[in-house]
């Protein structure tokens, strides 16, 4: 895809930058959309770091991540909702209108009734989503997070739950890395556009071996994922955002982080 | 799970034991059934190991594994299919009634292109497995292995597959390690048992963090699997078989195999 306009990285990518660096970079080489990490916004007013992105020309994308919401005592789970309400209002101060739910999972919880706990956090901290005009976008997670990340693990039950919960200010976002393998991707894809809840496509490649199931993510066209027919279904499903670059990589982090930008670049022209 | 008579072993779960040692030591502990990996048949005559099976009292379950259909090209395709009809007549020597399937990936082959791969990979196949009297029970993987190992994911994609193929000879294993995130479990397994095709029923567990995607299986008890739960949907489904224990663990290996051997006991009678 030659279109920069279209072109978003997460912070998280190029993790050794901090915010003012990554913004810098990002913005001379051309990119347009930034998503924040949380962790990137550490010490720093969200207000002023929102600011500053726009000033160099970025748009914010989404802040990354709430959810997490179970947890097997009931104190833990308030403190995880609380937690979601000052990053909804982190991310209305920061401009983003979007709050990227990973939604949580844990080992000593039942992975039903871990279910049940994430559709209740999603409800507490709806009202005040509604209420900063944030949206809270479910990333499904891949299976393999089932057992510590998040329960909630395909796109038909990211769906599901938008459907049941039934509230404009609640979205799915896709990413590439999570979903690739589902037979009813397509399907499903179609089903988002059609409820209007597609609110982020995220980007990346799975490798093979993958040498560590957090931090071995591949750069677009290292791997074995069809990115451009996934980007035509989103696009056929109505999706007119960002496509946004999420790496989590030891190997790429450990690289000169130019030279690294300048590879995001090209292989977003080439592979997405 | 107390009744022994149900409890049936997987040889590559005691690796370090050749295939007349696991006999020998599975039957002295009391467990009744054993699925035999293809590697632990090598340089042996596959109706003598089925007579010594029986011999010892053991009922032979299934050959592990056929499959790995997809390849970039068609002479590998070829050859794969000749491997399977291999397989299929050792296990109808074996007396073993089912051979399992790891229907295969490829990094090379796009997913939607390797899943007809797979289709007609067990449409060759099939009319010797109808002959032998041997059936093909597809595992779905689960999908970490989409890239390498196997583009058949969850139990909805392989019962459509055996809808869709309509022979009495194809089948379904169901391992909890692969499916137990499936939020659509209960729902398949149900479909599996109104179609006749469960055929086999595998137990381990999925630890968190797991160490090593191919070989950090939990003992059943070590992980957050509901194992009973699933279990009884099992059951429900008129499923009558074994409970297999399949682990394939670095961690167990390297333990004294006797020692192991009583724990997977154990675990048997209190967590499955």
């Amino acid at each position: 895809m030659n279109d920069l306009s279209r072109l978003a990285i997460h912070t998280a990518t190029t993790k050794p930058w901090d915010l003012e660096t990554a913004v810098r970079k990002y913005a001379d080489a051309g990119v347009s959309g930034i998503s924040v990490w949380k962790e990137a916004l550490e010490g720093r007013d969200p207000a002023a770091a929102g600011a500053a992105i726009r000033a160099a020309g970025l748009a914010p994308v989404s802040l990354v991540r709430g959810g997490f919401f179970p947890a097997p005592d009931p104190e833990t789970r308030a403190v995880r909702i609380r937690d979601n309400e000052r990053l909804l209002r982190a991310a209305a101060e920061l401009g983003a209108p979007l709050l990227v739910l990973v939604c949580g999972a844990h080992p000593e919880v039942r992975i039903a009734e871990a279910r049940d706990q994430v559709r209740s956090g999603i409800e507490a901290v709806l009202p005040l989503a509604e209420k900063e005009g944030v949206r809270l976008a479910i990333e499904p997670l891949h299976p393999m997070y089932a057992g510590d990340r998040s329960v909630i693990n395909t796109m038909r039950e990211a769906l599901d739950l938008c459907e049941g919960i039934g509230s404009p200010s609640l979205a799915v976002a896709v990413d590439v890395y999570h979903v690739w393998w589902d037979p009813e991707l397509e399907a499903q894809i179609g089903r988002a556009g059609r409820l209007g809840a597609l609110a982020a496509f995220h980007v990346c490649d799975w490798k093979t071996p993958l040498e560590d199931m957090l931090e071995d993510r591949g750069l677009m066209g290292e791997g074995c994922i069809d990115i451009p027919r996934i980007r035509s279904w989103v696009e056929r499903a109505g999706f007119r955002g960002f496509a946004e670059v999420e790496i989590f990589s030891r190997r790429f982090w450990a690289m000169d982080q130019d030279e690294y930008l300048g590879r995001i670049l090209a292989a977003f022209r080439e592979y997405v």
